[in-house]
């Protein structure tokens, strides 16, 4: 754990520089927009130690897949999203002195995001070699409101003296990525163009052939006088700088405005790519900072208003969930189904940035209770057209008749990951994105969105459960040999009740969902039995045979068992491990994690959560005291349903306990890997654990369910529903609970077990007992 | 399966120049003593497919590992054997023109492999782009009497004009290996030099920093006369050469002799391996050619004396099992404790030339039948030496107390191999290494080695099994959870019955060894205890606790099962299999594989073999009836073991179907892959299958077993068998059988279960029932 950073409700403070906490800075203070994303560089040179990040969404590299025992099927390269050119970069010489953080004395420093603004600013005084003195203050967004453009504003002025100031913005596309299996160089560059104080470089992917330009314009003025200099211009391939050198009176401002532009050819043709760039970047030139700051905070403004979560009396709190939302809504803004959210989104390389199971088993509830539906919708379209080729890595591994298997990484459908235990076995990813579609309907009620979309996706995935899933003649049961459930901690068990569980659950989701479009939209089943040839009387006597006839292992009558022969192993829990031994992930050899009980993160609990309708609270309590000190939470991914489930049963405690580990994981930087980026995904279980656990929200047969309760030091908590149309804000103090309706649409709402229909700009206020 | 070569009782002959042969010629037609060995490149230059291989005993580089996602506990890097400097070249000019098989035509063409002289042999005639006509013959071998020396006599004849020709022999420092996993160079240069026509080349391999100094004196002459020409000499930094320009006269025979050395340091100082390389070389050069061959075929007809196998009636069968101890004899020698066999030999760089637990399993009981105790001892030194690196790795892995766990790959005793699955879970060759102690003291009657060596090892592996064996509440027994048996076609299972099998019969054998050092050399255990703190009373205890308490999984009374849950899996056989899907390596994914019953290689049967005295005929019969039908047999060290227990139960069809997969794989090439090396190990097996299997042969209470029985179309079959200190001659035909005392030892034997004393230089015959 680091505790270097100021608690502040809307603010990320660091007062004070130094080099060791940089690079978990950078990650910490990472801006985007959903477009593109990038650390928390600095704009002038720096010698430090650093990691360079920018990324643009959906630009990504096959790199060659690197294993030291090839098997069959894995697939030929893990797709990355790049570090992508640097368009931040501003370098400043004081008379001839390279400004650097690292080469001058830091005075004073100041780096501030600021959450509710969108804005990543930075203030320090710093003092050359020399002695001269200057100080700065920079601020950088990445426009909300128009995401292909950004600003930076560099303000510079000489403490001690009448000085020379250069100061050299550039673009620099001779990047690289420091996880690049082979040491490839990902880019070529296609052209650069420089202009006085305008330049551009356009550079291309290798293999994918995604281009992006970068484009520059800067401006810069003297205590508020245009700057009356043409720039010295310098530029090689992938590479544009403008130079201007200024004489600066002691004690004036040289403020250097840098105007970016930011194009991808996701969204552009290549032969036009440029030539749009100029226009984007014109438009935000002509808007200018200040209007284009304005337009961003108010994008920002809205995103709260729908988002935000309050809670007093636990300031840490309040700054690590507020922390935890600003970040996804950086990451993911919902308008194109071709983007997803990597584990780590757009503050490093971590992962790739490619899309896991994590985007349907934890962000979905997120971007389901806090943004309009479109942008859930979206996160499921992104999987429903990659259906051909989860069909295709299915085929793969021996699977016929259009069964799916998704990928467990993916940026296009094709599976990207390399150990077999994983990439092969850890199916029960393919439960998750059938779940979402379930849980996409119950929250928005769009329930078209079966004939449209989601029975097509059901189907194949059903199928591939009904092939991977054999009879056991011993058992004389249906049973899943050899699979990883989402306790990682076991490779290649029989049986695994998570995944038997969910797999049972989507044949059977998938039947009523038959019956539901067959009887709503005729015409579509029909063109979907012929479009994937689904033969519907058998294929669904199977799986009606299956889900009749299914093994499940059990430990006694309440609780499940994890797998087959989990209760062979040393029962020992996780307050008996020496702290020493701690994280086992680090501590041990995998032989022996995998010998061991214990649990990285909730597998049975998980299933227990998603179907927690089914069973009573006893069994929910039993099966939590089983599994909860056998689980050491070494996946950031794993709190959250413990919170949930610990909060229903009153353990409040727990919950609390449990809560902490994740709110402030970065903030804290409890793992001591801040510095290669953030939990972007386990972020929304954060949410997951305020909203589903202290709040318990609920959907049940289209009414919006809410039982909240209060950690002990929390006066208030707030928070925003967006549902079916209505957007309610829920106030929770010990004492009562108000909900107050702020949109035209009543919402039905069952609050500590009470229905009541929440009319338009009705406020509801309920008494605790 | 590719059939290109002749059928011979001695020789294998290739007698066509095909290029697309050439790369698996050169791996069948390898030469070696045992200390250096080498692919049969040739020694012109060649600019066709090759895979240049020389290789030196012991000489190794820790090759930087390659994974795609680290474990704890993988090791740092793989040790691998060295392609080393190149010491067979001479580079041939006819005129102007480079002579390169791949460049002329080929006129005709016969390479031989001389397996009782340990020759081998090449003659071709080739047109040269301008018309112009020679015939070669080349001989060349690597001394098994001087074993640090080798000869090549190379003839060419221009057959249609006066000829300049140009001749070049070289060293060549400058080689890298294929499987470099980060391409590395390997070697870097320490000296050379080069006078007249004697020439050195000293290397050293990076990290490892073992010398090796490969040396070469030329000599030449035109029909008889010798050469009187000054050569021209060339050297840079690793390569030396001497150029010699003649011209030969139509007709007349240019015949060079290449006497090489090859020290290394090994067995040399450092400071000295130069002088001494001078030393070697002079004294093979004094020697003469014809000498050194002289000498080299008298040693190859002492080993053939102890090792040979005569078939008659089935040439294919006799060239096979030749070709089989032919290479196993080139590959290891015996003298040298520090040396051991990769699963390659010299004759590739597959499996990087490590020593797997194929030595003790297969390799074992072959040179424990055909050569002189020592040899099978200092196989056994070899682990004993590397005990401490075991306790070591088993430290790693959180073992303690002194338990040791052998690596599954090493070159010095560190585990090399990373695939979590094998490297941390195939721990049943620590029982294979421990069952070599129990065959070696059983065959050889040398007890006395427990108190030196044996117990120390014992009593390291029984720790071992005592702590990974934990107690089931559950099953109310031992189990042995997480491990990989010798069928790799599951991994990760419960209670492999093979490898619970193997554990607890160590901790039995280390029992009784204990009893039998207590009593026989009180003072050595006594020593032992100190050194390595045994707790007698209580580690014994726990010992003799698990033993009696063991978890066998069965599926009957009488039928092993492999391992937990196997019966929940499709039954199915290999029969039932389509012929399109096999290999299933080769077809299958992994995951696919491994859900399958299919297995890979012989693993109840293992133990049914190694413990064939415990099970009644019954008992093994239905094992093999259930377990055969599900072995694909895709290790080529599977098939023995079979044929082995086939014969056993009377199945001598099967016996001999399965004998014909393992002793020809490689000459008939099956498997594609003979391009890659040599199946150096499984050609162990290959001896088994006959001599155990056809010879029924097993040593019971301190006597030699046999039990005879012939394959359909075999007239007889004899083999040789050393047996504390007697040599036995055995002769079976399908009326006889005799067995000759070639010793003056006398040798107690149970032909067909009746008892007799073979006394010295006694003939007893048997005629069959």
């Amino acid at each position: 754990m680091k505790k270097y950073l100021k608690v502040d409700p809307w603010l990320i403070v660091e007062d004070q520089f130094k080099a060791e906490n940089h690079k978990s800075s950078e990650s910490i203070f990472s801006i985007g927009n959903g477009q593109v994303g990038q650390r928390a560089n600095f704009e002038e040179d720096y010698s430090g130690a650093t990691l360079q990040g920018t990324y643009v969404a959906g630009v990504y590299y096959p790199d060659k897949t690197k294993v030291g025992w090839w098997k069959n099927g894995y697939p030929e390269y893990f797709a990355k999203v790049l570090n992508a050119p640097n368009f931040t970069g501003i370098r400043i010489f004081v008379g001839n002195e390279s400004l650097d953080l690292a080469a001058c004395k830091v005075l004073s420093f100041r780096r501030v995001l600021n959450m509710k603004e969108g804005t990543l600013s930075r203030e320090f005084t710093a003092e050359m070699p020399s002695g001269k003195q200057v100080s700065v203050s920079v601020v950088r967004f990445l426009s909300m409101a128009e995401p292909e453009t950004g600003a930076i504003k560099y303000c510079i002025t000489p403490l001690n003296a009448d000085t020379e100031i250069r100061f050299v913005p550039y673009i620099d596309g001779n990047v690289v990525n420091e996880d690049a299996n082979w040491d490839e160089i990902f880019w070529e560059q296609i052209a650069h163009e420089i202009n006085g104080n305008e330049g551009y470089v356009v550079s291309r992917t290798k293999k994918t052939e995604f281009e992006v330009a970068m484009g520059m314009k800067v401006a810069a003025t003297i205590d508020g006088i245009a700057l009356d200099v043409a720039p010295d211009t310098n530029s090689k391939t992938g590479y544009v700088e403008s130079s201007f050198t200024v004489k600066v009176p002691e004690g004036s401002t040289l403020e250097i405005i840098k105007y970016i532009s930011v194009l991808s050819s996701l969204n552009h043709s290549k032969d036009k790519i440029l030539s749009n760039s100029r226009f984007v970047l014109k438009k935000a030139v002509d808007t200018g900072f200040d209007q284009m700051l304005e337009a961003h905070k108010a994008k920002w403004a809205k995103i709260w208003e729908h988002s935000d979560i309050i809670v007093e009396g636990d300031n840490e709190a309040q700054q690590g969930i507020r922390f935890n939302i600003f970040h996804l809504n950086q990451t993911y803004t919902g308008e194109d189904e071709r983007l997803n959210i990597g584990p780590k989104g757009f503050t490093g390389e971590k992962y790739g940035g490619a899309s896991y199971w994590d985007t349907e088993a934890y962000c979905l509830p997120f971007f389901l209770a806090t943004a309009p539906p479109q942008v859930s919708k979206n996160l499921l379209l992104y999987r429903y057209k990659h259906l051909d080729k989860a069909i295709e890595n299915a085929e793969k591994l021996g699977f016929t008749n259009g069964a799916a298997l998704y990928p467990m990484v993916t940026m296009n459908g094709e599976e990207c990951h390399n150990e077999w235990e994983i990439t092969f076995e850890e199916i029960h990813r393919n439960g998750a994105i059938a779940f979402a579609i379930y849980n996409y309907i119950r929250h928005t009620g769009d329930s078209a969105y079966l004939a449209g979309y989601g029975l097509e996706v059901l189907m194949a995935i059903s199928r591939f459960w009904s092939q991977r899933i054999t009879f056991s003649d011993e058992k004389k049961k249906y049973v899943m040999l050899g699979v990883t459930g989402p306790n990682e901690y076991e490779n290649n068990v029989n049986n695994n009740w998570y995944t038997n569980t969910i797999a049972n659950w989507t044949m059977g989701y998938t039947l009523e969902s038959i019956e539901v479009v067959k009887k709503t939209n005729p015409a579509a089943y029909q063109a979907l039995v012929n479009k994937r040839r689904f033969n519907e009387q058998e294929e669904t006597a199977r799986w009606k045979d299956i889900i009749a006839n299914m093994h499940f292992p059990m430990l006694d009558d309440k609780i499940f068992l994890q797998q087959d022969g989990y209760m062979d192993k040393e029962q020992i829990t996780v307050d008996g491990l020496n702290p020493k031994q701690r994280p086992i992930n680090q501590k041990w050899s995998w032989d022996r994690i995998l010998r061991s009980c214990f649990i990285k993160q909730a597998d049975v609990l998980q299933g227990v959560y998603l179907f927690e309708d089914r069973y009573d609270l006893e069994t929910i309590r039993r099966n939590f005291d089983f599994y909860e000190p056998r689980t050491v939470h070494e996946s950031s991914l794993s709190p959250c349903v413990h919170v949930v489930l610990a909060a229903k049963i009153g353990r409040m405690d727990k919950a609390y306990e449990l809560y902490l580990r994740t709110s402030r994981l970065d903030i804290d930087d409890y793992n001591h890997e801040a510095h290669e980026g953030l939990h972007i995904t386990s972020m929304a279980g954060t949410y997951m654990a305020i909203v589903e656990g202290f709040g318990g929200k609920r959907v049940n047969n289209g009414k919006l369910v809410l039982n909240p309760q209060l950690p002990e030091n929390w006066k208030t908590f707030a928070f925003k529903i967006l549902f079916r149309g209505s957007q309610l804000k829920i106030e929770a103090t010990k004492s009562k609970v108000s909900i107050q309706n702020e949109s035209d649409t009543d919402a039905p709402v069952i609050l500590f077990g009470k229905e009541y229909l929440v009319t338009k700009s009705m406020k509801l206020v309920v008494e605790n007992n």
